[in-house]
């Protein structure tokens, strides 16, 4: 048991766009304190973790490629995971930490339902989290939250459940250039083809995922988990973002879609899109069942926003969890770190 | 530790109208043993409990106005209680059953969150809990999960949050003739005033244990928890539903808003409104933070569904949780019980 008057130690592991979000929002919270931080990247090794996350003050922590060393010579409490989107990448890496008797909170997409990659993998981190004392979670906002946690949650209040269909719907334009262009946004079908082929273009990962953890925290005997190919969202008129101009009958976006199936039948329907020109930005939950649901975020929740937010405000929750691998339906519902860190750790229960 | 081949053992305590729909869901649910059933009503008492509820068949189970006697007669895994809105009128009936040994879910409003009502009290429940291995939850849709429960997992993605405006509009036209009685469709102002002080209108139980929840799960420092009196609905022009007829200047129904203060100002806000010629029905709520959160259930959930549910949903959670005194906040993140409810409990997490 920690003395929750001390800081809550945190190792940064992983310092790319979505580690310098993560660690800037736990720069603003009380009660946390960065420990150490590790990547690879020659742009960003040796370098302060001030400098590679793009603040003007030094933190004293300098970046270093050797996470074998940092684990040794720092104890921390958490490690804020956030290198691959693949669980068979992250394995080790997450291994590694756990060995070393902390916690994880991952961004990678697989782990947030990592058994139908590789279930006996899965096993194996789950049983080494156990003999170390430590929790293991993949989170984030999606996968994590908007298309599994909250149409989880939601299913809560039904009697009885027919199907399940969930949207997420983001105009690209709004959006990062990189974000643009890793939708295809601009080009031509042919090319769009060909980006997929060369796995440059790779779409959303975790779909499958997604389908996954509703279907096991409502125990539904799928026959299938079916993910569709990435398709072009082709723009019925030209429309365009600041840096990008798409004209009628190119590629604004992407679409894709992973069925839960049963009796051939979607029971589970999950549809992303993200391209320039949605009229309208949401995420949706149509629950049909008793009573029926039907619910919608408008605009669509800010994925870089709320995957830091997820991040920070699941580590008291995989402090205080009991050791394993851990999945967000498996965890007490989610809830935002505002105060103090240690506060959420003071808790009885 | 249970076994999860063996059916769950159901005593159904109190058999009104929320608790003929839970035990007439459960009967629905495989896996579940309705094993005895608890009321003190001389119209109930006595009879088989199909008949109480409503049902064309015997259960062989007769409603026995004795809890003492049924309780040590009867083996129940879990008690699904359903008497009173009040936490220290159920208390002593709760302490029985949990000194028999069983499992509570609760429809008593108060009890979503009784610490605000009565902080010993509530110890000395989450005490006799523990000593007796079982666990205690308050739940339903209001409070329980619409306006507490659901706000506080949309908080989880959120880096900082400014305020949370939580509104759930009813159009009592929709609903039974005797709730729109209950919220004093109708009457003139004068008679709704008179139903009010003589104690007939008493409004929605539970925006406070709702903020309270909110605020405990943030670990906000709210000055006060203030709930606004019961005011009226006047009906700006005439409405109708099919049992009572409201003419411009009468009473529609009823409003309700309860208040989280902090430097004098609602972090928390949350609206009750149930009234004959709402335009829209709708659950919402509106997270000022970052990012900026705007859900809407669109129609509102239906209450007396989705009471019922809720607490047929939290059973196998209740069941595998560590012992003592819960609310929604502290279990996993709630879902539905659709197939047999035993495999919910053979989960290993």
């Amino acid at each position: 048991m920690r003395n929750t008057s001390e800081e809550v130690r945190v190792l940064i592991y992983g310092v790319g766009a979505i580690g310098s979000r993560i660690a800037k929002l736990i720069l603003k919270k009380k009660g946390f304190k960065i420990v150490g931080a590790v990547d690879i990247s020659p742009d960003r090794k040796g370098k302060d973790l001030g400098e590679v996350i793009g603040i003007s003050r030094e933190l004293g922590v300098i970046v270093s490629e050797d996470a074998e060393e940092i684990l040794s010579s720092v104890k921390a409490d958490v490690a804020v995971h956030a290198t691959s989107s693949f669980f068979k990448t992250v394995y080790p890496q997450i291994a590694n930490i756990v060995k070393h008797g902390v916690n994880v909170v991952s961004t990678c997409e697989e782990l947030a339902y990592p058994y139908i990659v590789d279930a006996s993998l899965a096993a194996s981190l789950d049983s080494l989290a156990k003999k170390h004392g430590v929790t293991v979670l993949g989170t984030g906002i999606n996968p994590g939250f908007l298309m599994d946690t909250l149409p989880i949650a939601l299913s809560g209040v039904c009697q009885e459940i027919e199907s399940i269909r969930v949207e997420r719907v983001i105009d690209a334009a709004k959006r990062r250039l990189p974000f643009q262009k890793k939708i295809g946004a601009g080009l031509s079908p042919q090319e769009f083809d060909e980006m997929i082929k060369k796995g440059r273009i790779t779409g959303h990962v975790g779909l499958e995922q997604s389908v996954s953890m509703i279907a096991d925290a409502l125990k539904l005997d799928l026959e299938e988990v079916k993910v569709e190919p990435v398709r072009p969202v082709i723009a019925e008129k030209p429309v365009e973002s600041r840096e990008i101009k798409v004209e009628k009958g190119m590629v604004a976006g992407l679409t894709q879609t992973a069925y839960g199936l049963i009796s051939g039948e979607p029971f589970i329907t999950l549809v992303f899109k993200a391209y320039i020109g949605a009229r309208e930005e949401y995420d949706s939950i149509i629950i049909e069942g008793t009573p029926r649901i039907n619910q919608r975020i408008t605009p669509c929740v800010h994925g870089d926003l709320a995957t830091a937010a997820v991040v920070v405000n699941s580590i008291p929750k995989v402090i205080k969890a009991p050791p394993g691998l851990k999945t967000m339906k498996d965890l007490p519902v989610p809830s935002a770190v505002l105060g103090d860190v240690r506060k959420y750790l003071a808790d009885k229960s």
